[in-house]
């Protein structure tokens, strides 16, 4: 049972502070311009030098006097002529004091809505994204993806593409089945036996073990493009393109491809070898590959001058836990978008496209400032 | 305790079949094309007249023979000149039978993968929902919007004022809280304090009440909008383009708003009156209006010369949950999307926007032929 | 679009049909005993020989017939004496046909609610799933387990124990994490430095290194449990019980403990050597062990008669979303649970302890009839 | 870009700080005792009088001197020998400077895991709830409980009912189809024509109809339960042990039942009249009711005496996204509970009847003392 003190009443601020002062309402069920808005906390209202707490306390009200006391009222109850509470600060300082500090602690002290750090219902700031990450092109920076098969799967592929071809991956890190996924659509336009439309085929199980088995027959997913085998695709535009990627291995796996680092141990080397050379990362649909590069991804970025600066992590998931999960695990600097994959990178590619024509069109700009902390 | 039969092999069908025919693997490791890709299901195959079972079955692998006899073995342990069955048909016709009736029913005798109706992992096919909501802005249809906060919450705001003004809305079905939402927007510039980029403000959590006093003081919406109190948004959109809208009463309700119907059964009715008008439902993110529209939509549209049509019916929402209930309670021509609300909006707008430029500049063709069921 | 067929009027169970027979509704908003209860699809009803479809169809409510011709009507809107069909039959045989054929395809030509596969709103059959439970340890079958760290974490460890010292595990399938939360929760109290109340603690994010460095120090999990370094919980228990575990690696490792398989074929070799032996499958809060297992299960049992029957496979997550995946990867027997991981734990040792006192105190009796498919 | 500020090397704990120690490591792979484990946050070595920072930074691995300089290195790299550097402080007291206030803010100044609020993965603490419970209890409070469908959907039901029946429920706020579902369950043994072992039925969908009809017939729920037409659950609980309960309406709602409050505004007034005298509120399975619920109810409880106490509530999901949103709508004491609403009674049920046979074992002991804050 946790007990809750009330204020020191006899503090500078609340001994001087004056009555709080009350307005009628202008007809039923309005209230008065500038009306105090209630919160669920422990309220007090200085009525002639006196504190009171209202009867009835509950959030999204106004305070209300009359001949037996005062109230915590909603709105629509009002009678024109009700005398209602005014006031917007919640320290006292115009007669009403909300003890925020007895519930969420004293440095945050004031009521708030949505505060929780990860939610589907937070706007996603798409043209920040697509701005970070042209600058970590411009700068040459080092940019990280990490993605699971649902970007394959669901038909985010061509947008991946766009993305390494344009030069915004500078290593892809992901598992067997995304690389499985991919090319089982360049040779048979399906992943998992589905079509680009989600109809499932006849004979379509087998299909990802047929891709696979010709790239093991080729030797390796570079001569199976080579070879005129792997046509197009993402792991087509990593070779064509030379960006280097890691395919690590998992006890899911079917296959492997040729190249999988199928120990553990020895994947996670390969994995290092770009998270410390890493100044962004972009997380995409994957609980496993996500905590795992968090693991060894350190928060900040080091520049060649000495000068740390926040790695910029962005996790996306169509749901909280993953991203609650990572931050959970320690990457506390993650920036969680609840979204489905597919979607996510067909806009961050609009907005990319966006801004670059943008930039291309204004004059150089001095860069923005940055932020100390 | 399930037990399966084995199948009847005196059916003619296998009576009749030939032996499995075996090819030697290429390389370790590698199989021969059109090797068989072995599933989880009870598989027989016939060698010197006879049916055998193979020993340690499992899927995504390959049935092979050697002198301790038939093996289901993993691609990645072949070696070189291992025997190994060839064939796609699992139905006995080569010599290889799979008995899925045993556990799948007859009528779908086939082990498919990706076989769920509502999954984040399957593709969304925005230009078939772009092009239904044409043809039914083409054939004067009546699309009805079931729309919750989240719409607004997120900044899909302008997304949906685009589709209300452009014609794609004949009725939108939503609860007090949207227009809270989008009028809170349209005069703070917030959604519950929170402002577009996702931060809180402060003094934010009482700017909801503050939007909502200010149009009950205007009397209604309408009045509003007139006044100039509400400048743009959803609402601002619906008034002056006279699409009608039906906000209906919750016990969440904050105020609620003029016009909000709070007895929820003078709602019902209000929705039926557009429910029994509807060609189309597209429900977003809310699983309160989007069942109790379904509860009273038909899963079909009469024409006027008495043809019957399947209702489009598209539900989104960020989990699968919402759209898999909104089926167990009867409406399941509901087509699930998954995926956040806002980047839902954003994509189908630009889906939209390219087929309208992609038929203006097209020569009329005829309507795709209808598939009868 | 789809086009749906009216029925065969002219089929013999149609040109037979009765018309529909309507009662008065005994009260104002009640309806007759034996009312036809309405549903979303094409209904047609019987009248004077006729079949005619009612207006404004929707579901859940009546037939009604009045001056202005045939109608869909909801109970509450109805007044005493108005007429309401009657019947519970809806292929026509008392005059209302449905025609779900239409919608629903042939074979299962019901409408119904609550047909989804992987809910949490179905009830869990817990007495089911206990009494498998015995019998297979009755029997000497092989019951595997394979489980995600957030058994131990969220302390279901004890359950986890006492089913493994009683002999209902006999092999036990699971990643590196399970064992360090494990050790750390035997020698620190604490599983990634969360107390078991929840609580985080100081210096916490180093402890489950420090387990895992002890254990490496020791030599094997088999030796630190010799050494009295890990005194109890569940790799204690095993490693007492001598039930064999397999402990397979991952990317997202930390350490790893000794006798954890960082190579991913060789893990899944030595999770093959027990699912080939598998009667049954447990897989608790883990999506990557439990799709990886059910890659290699059989869907069936081979008894030692050669007599098959399904595998008994649950899987118990928090969210619907694994048990599909699992079951869009092939592995259809699955049933799913959809609760938390450490309530299952608690709950189903609850019944099974149950059912022993049952059995124990009861006469032998004969097992239950197996049930031919 | 947010610059982050190396530490003020010149001030008084920094300054004073010694040499950080390096320890031998005792065999290959293995750690020394008390060796220093790493975060993701950016460190400062003191070596030789100078503050380093090491190279490759990463969490869960140790810091490690060699000829080129300090790494942090994972442990199943070293080898014996290597120099690894000791302590736990990470406040530069024994050489090695954490500098979190860059990230985490000052006054939580430690690197940690699982800090998130609401996680399927935190433990619950039946044991605590079931402790409240019964302390409210003895002292005469006033717990409200807020109940959705799931919670008879999924049969928890006769758990309900003993909660009721033992004094545990001073008032139940529920919606029409917590009733409908109870009552069909009464009369039919379905809910949605679901068999208590998850079955759908024939004609099942019809049955929940049926069941409001007869309670509509007789009247209202209390004459249906003196009628003999309810006979069992938790409506007939509430009548029979005369506990209160408000349905409210809601436009998903058949029927609906007679006593249900269909306007919303005079459901809110209802609710009110239990929320203003609630001392304890227990949510389950519910997002619209909880966060309605919230929306009234003060975040405290005042005591005759005038003394103030957190007001416990606890909000029981299957998701977090409902206990997420209820805390960003205000409602920030809810205590989050993960996991299946049919579980979580079983389970509470269970810890309550244990604490009961405890207490009544023990002699009287004094209340634990309370907490202020």
């Amino acid at each position: 049972m946790t007990i809750l003190r009330h204020p020191d009443f006899d503090s500078p601020e609340l001994a001087s502070a004056p009555d709080a002062k009350f307005v009628a309402a202008p007809a039923d069920g309005v209230l008065p311009e500038g009306f105090f808005s209630t919160t669920n906390l422990p309220t007090y209202v200085r009525i002639k030098g006196a504190w009171q707490m209202p009867r009835e306390p509950r959030m999204d009200s106004a305070l209300v006097i009359d001949a037996d006391g005062l109230w915590v009222r909603e709105g629509r109850k009002l009678k024109k002529g009700d005398l209602v509470a005014v006031g917007s600060e919640e320290d006292g300082s115009e007669g009403i004091y909300v003890h925020t500090a007895s519930f969420l602690g004293d440095e945050d002290g004031e009521f708030k809505f949505m505060t929780s750090e990860v939610s589907r219902e937070k706007p996603i700031d798409y043209s920040q994204m697509a701005s970070i990450l042209i600058d970590e092109r411009e700068r040459g920076g080092y940019p990280i993806w990490v993605t699971g098969p649902a970007l394959v799967h669901s038909r985010a592929r061509a947008d991946m593409v766009w993305f390494i071809r344009n030069g915004f991956v500078n290593a892809l890190l992901a598992g067997n089945a995304v690389a499985v996924h991919d090319i089982e659509a360049s040779i048979f336009g399906t992943t998992l036996g589905m079509t680009g439309s989600g109809e499932s085929t006849v004979g379509g199980h087998g299909l990802h073990m047929r891709a696979i088995n010709k790239v093991r027959a080729a030797g390796s997913i570079e001569r199976a493009v080579e070879n005129g085998v792997i046509t197009d695709g993402i792991m087509h535009a990593c070779v064509r393109k030379k960006v280097p990627y890691v395919l690590c291995g998992s006890i899911r796996d079917d296959g492997p491809l040729p190249g999988v680092y199928t120990d553990t141990a020895v994947a996670q080397d390969a994995m290092k070898a770009h998270t410390t050379k890493a100044t962004m990362a972009v997380m995409i649909a994957t609980a496993l590959h996500a905590i795992a590069t968090g693991n060894m991804l350190p928060a900040f970025v080091t520049e060649p001058d000495g000068t740390l600066r926040e790695m910029p992590t962005i996790c996306v998931d169509s749901a909280e836990f993953v991203v609650s999960k990572l931050k959970d695990r320690g990457t506390h600097q993650a920036f969680g978008v609840v979204t489905n994959a597919q979607d996510f990178m067909h806009i961050l590619r609009l907005f990319v496209e966006r801004e670059l024509d943008g930039r291309s069109a204004a004059p150089a700009s001095a860069h923005p400032a940055a932020v100390a902390r």
